[in-house]
């Protein structure tokens, strides 16, 4: 009997920290998800000199709070689950111990303070509420098709590194140092910074032939833009004729895999049963 | 017989106001039209310095005459409706009286003189002028593909916005704040400037290393915006399958709806007969 | 006999000067394309303070020289050709006219030299050249799309003009003069160089609520880059496939033959009568 | 019995050197790349001042013991083909020549040395080992669209072109020499510069009127871009519906022809057994 509760208190917390079918769930996620978009603006402000004088104190307090319920959410999510081994090596779970661990470690080193907005990672997890499988099927697919465009994007920006490193070092021998064109990686630099149409100018040809091979750049990056967006287009306007199916959060409580499908009864990796209520 | 001719000067009026299938109503919103188009530039050209002063009066009194335009326009608007309400609390109702109260507040307060440029928000009012049902379907279509989008859209801004935070906390760490990056929420804000590739140059890396990273953002950048293009387009072309029904200018006299199919004689909300001449 | 002869004459320069099937009319557009690009190339390099000093006596007469060929193939034009109004109002009559005129009045007025790069016009000629259909069909095609765009993309940069006034507006309050945001009109252009991603950086926010709603114009102007691309690639990929005639489900039964147009009444392959009962 | 066995032993060494099927081939050809890798990034870092102080004699043993290994291997492609003048006037051919002669050359000629990052070019060399088909035929249907895609590109590149010759000349009469537009050939510079959106923002537009033309610039060039973009799309969606044959690595020891269909026996140019062992 004992250990019968045991097993059901277990599987209720895991319903409630792991999933958001539940009401008790969601209002788990989204009292989460407010924590740590709270403990990401407080990395944030900390940062800006003026603020962190006036309001030291305030933070400070605020960064322990946080970092203690986050120590807690992540020793609660070790207990509930069946083989803790697979939360704490997944991505999620070295994630959750990278946004506790550098507070403590402040103790000991400085410095590792500003690690803590790897937190912002944890953002991720505003899709498990976002519970609409319209949300999900879209990601899915936004996703393949990037994947699926991958090996293209690849060759693709290969060729533009290829030819930022020949058009660098033309214009390194063309403008020279007094231009700004410091050395070959400053110059193959300055040519990714063209090529990409952002133009910083701080570096900017001076000579009439720089100015000429400039131009040359940026009418090549205007031009090829277009072909990662063809990619992905052409491969995303094929993605949308598979058939998609819809994911519920369910999340085993054995193996912790996710993106059941939705009715599913039992888990697609090691046969657990699915607890919906 | 007096309220037939009431009712009859009613409908009248809100013929010419509410709708452009007359000559009289067509000619009524293309001085409409005109009037804000001067207003938006007055209010533009009274905050030039050197201008202001030398034709203070001239535009003192201009933005006075057209205030009072539209202040008549706006109780006429009221006056010939059946039901005020549907109109006073729609959305043009609201910018209708946004872009009239400013100029009276500037009486008690000081400041609110600016808000008049909310003006410029009634220039959307001149997709009713372009009656050709070809623009209105146009601009249908385009509103639904950015519609049909905005969930995937959603989906990547906040990719993006995950990115530009974590990547601009690197930033923070490797260039320091000699370089300007001043704070994390600097960086973000130079992330941003980067990956969109925006580029203003009042902040730029100058370590290698960060140099290195800017280039990388930059690729990505360049990269990645192939998504939302690669989504509208497949969406809009999806889009196009879809039969369109040619609309109409005709508003109803009695709960305001618009957007009526072309030839219709009753309107599809409230039932209320419409009146073509 | 005599009359007979000048026509005969003036076919053949006719031919010459206005077709480019001949040997001879060939080699006459390509002279004709050279010195457009030389007297494009003359203008230009006049504009180089150090170049017009030292060369000064070379670019005057060179610039004659072109101006007095261009002017003498403008009469063999009008003279070649039946009904000179034809050519002297046409697009390109208008613009060999303008091309020659401004160095006759560089006698009398200064500065009208400068004009004289309306000469690039002429460059539009070398399609004439291309005489491969193909080209022709690309560069018809490509003006098609744009056109059929044309009031797709008008909706669309009628949004983004106002999106750029209103958010001038709130930037010229929130950042004020002493940022560089001068006025509103000054600020409604430093909105439409951060919304293009243009960015040159000579105005740029400061203040932290400034930088917050630029990094929101510049994501803005990153997702809507997507719709004028969207659209033109939509309307292309359409383009392509034009003419289309509406096809019935008729099969010809002496060839088989499917794919009738609409109330087609014999095969088009084989000219047996179809029957639609 | 000898002349089999030289021809034995020149047939392995084009197995090595010229292949990527067999695991010494594979190896020759990572080797290779990690030093073409290397040696860039050995002229990149020379060009770096402190780096090249302090490091001066690392990087000159490092150069020549590269070089000394490329000039090797540039004999070794010459032995073991059959007909030498295949590989030497070939693209690769000359691009490994081109890689090892500058730094002969620095003995005789100083500045010569800098032309050594045009063995950036054999990087190109990376797309033999990925052996696997779904890379080449990538790269092939990219390379596809974009040869298709050529004639309109250029139509297209044209048309931008005489804009921003026109453009740029107007705006050298507007804006003048105090704002930066010196001469009209910078001035067109600077159009080509805003019109791709990269905006340097080393000459910026002052005056009222040039604003305003700089943002009708920038707004052409925000819509213009989707028109390369459609075109490589819709040309690429188009390629994607050929089938595509997987190739292998092998090359001809004859003819040197390369891009068998993979399980080819003979080279499809000249015939000649290709060993597969």
């Amino acid at each position: 009997m004992d250990t019968s509760n045991t097993k059901n208190w277990k599987n209720k917390l895991h319903e409630v920290i792991y999933e958001a079918d539940t009401p008790l769930g969601k209002l788990f996620d989204i009292v989460l998800l407010i924590l740590i978009g709270l403990s990401i603006i407080l990395v944030m402000v900390e940062s800006v000199k003026g603020f962190s004088d006036r309001f030291y104190d305030y933070l400070y307090y605020g960064e322990w709070v946080i970092t203690i319920f986050f120590t807690l959410e992540y020793i609660a999510r070790i207990i509930s689950i069946k083989r803790p081994a697979r939360y704490i090596f997944s991505f999620y779970g070295i994630i959750d111990l990278l946004s506790t661990l550098p507070l403590y470690l402040s103790f000991f080193f400085t410095g590792s303070h500003a690690l803590l907005t790897v937190r912002a990672l944890r953002l991720l997890r505003v899709f498990r509420i976002l519970k609409i499988s319209r949300y999900i099927s879209e990601a899915n697919k936004l996703g393949k098709a990037i994947k699926d465009s991958g090996a293209k994007i690849l060759v693709f920006l290969f060729a533009v590194l290829v030819v930022c490193i020949i058009m660098g070092t033309v214009m390194y021998l063309v403008e020279g140092e007094e231009s700004g064109f410091k050395s070959i990686p400053v110059s193959v630099y300055w040519c990714i910074v063209t090529l990409t149409t952002v133009g910083f100018g701080d570096i900017a040809p001076v000579t009439p032939l720089g100015q000429f091979l400039a131009a040359l750049i940026m009418i090549m990056g205007y031009g090829i833009i277009a072909v990662p967006t063809g990619i992905v287009t052409a491969e995303y306007a094929a993605g949308g004729k598979k058939p998609v199916v819809p994911l519920n959060t369910q999340v085993c409580s054995n193996c912790n895999a996710q993106r059941h499908r939705d009715g599913a009864k039992h888990c697609y990796n090691c046969g657990e049963t699915l607890h919906y209520d």
